[in-house]
């Protein structure tokens, strides 16, 4: 089982998108400067989120992404089912219905007792990244760095960002 | 983020071998035509479970795997890790440490809070695997079963595992 890199870029980038003010938008290109990946790559993790309604872009010369609700009410569990799709990590095949001994498909109204017991874990998995909202995990995050270096990532911001730049 | 198949395979393949009677093997081959599914990709997943220590193969002309712990000392979490790998499905490529506003490597020595929070939520699903044992599911899918059935299940393995068959 793997998580997608592009999991660990979008929610650093909603971090960063969430400091653009009011009115601003922030870009891919600038984005992709600021965490020294590939433009095309996180290009389409930001369109995921922003299909998802977790961003809006602002068109114009010095449009870019906004986060399109408040850091409260975007969970890491958003994040993840955006840029990874809504689907279940375990999906079932209905392998017990195959073969000489399968079970046949009308006493398979309930779900296989292992394909619940997946299920029943990766409810486990979803509501602990429910329970993290991105600023719960940008206030850990202020918590252990510097005055010195939260100014400087807000000053970048606003250079990318100030229309007059 | 997505499960393979195979690991679905895997555990309805101990399901039945834990039915194999006392100094008996099921082969591979056996549980490709009990299940309907490719020999070569299942044969890769009875390897993997063998090499994990939940199988044994026994060789000669009856040879075959067998479990080789209790159904009660396997988890579906042991299957999934002997399957998939024992890595985590989150890993962090520590992006908070690029571009121009990067955090410094020697202030790197917590892990992030993202890749600390998509851990926790790791644990709950591991969690939750541990506490599934195989004999659990067994005892399910029996309950849910009919007697017939079952016997059917008992004799097609004897049958497959028996010297003389
Ligand atoms: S039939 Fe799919 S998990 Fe059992
Ligand atoms: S640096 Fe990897 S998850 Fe934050």
């Amino acid at each position: 089982m793997q998580i997608s890199k592009g999991v660990e870029w979008a929610v650093h980038c909603c971090t960063v998108i969430a400091l653009v003010g009011e009115g601003r938008g922030l870009n891919a290109e600038a984005l992709s400067e600021f965490f020294e990946v590939p433009g095309p790559y996180l290009a389409k993790q930001l369109q995921a989120l922003s299909r998802a309604g977790l961003l809006e872009s602002m068109r114009g010369k010095h449009g870019g992404y906004r986060l399109a609700r408040s850091v409260d009410a975007i969970s890491l569990l958003d994040i993840v089912l955006a840029v990874e799709g809504p689907g279940p990590a375990f999906r079932c095949t209905e392998i017990r219905q195959n073969g000489p001994c399968g079970v046949p498909r009308k006493e398979c109204r309930r779900p296989c007792e292992v394909a619940a017991a997946f299920a029943d874990a990766e409810a486990a998995w979803r509501d602990a990244l429910r329970r993290r909202s991105l600023a719960s995990i940008m206030q850990e995050a202020s918590a252990g760095s510097t005055p010195g270096h939260l100014l400087e990532i807000v000053e970048w911001v606003r250079q990318k960002t100030d229309p007059v730049a």
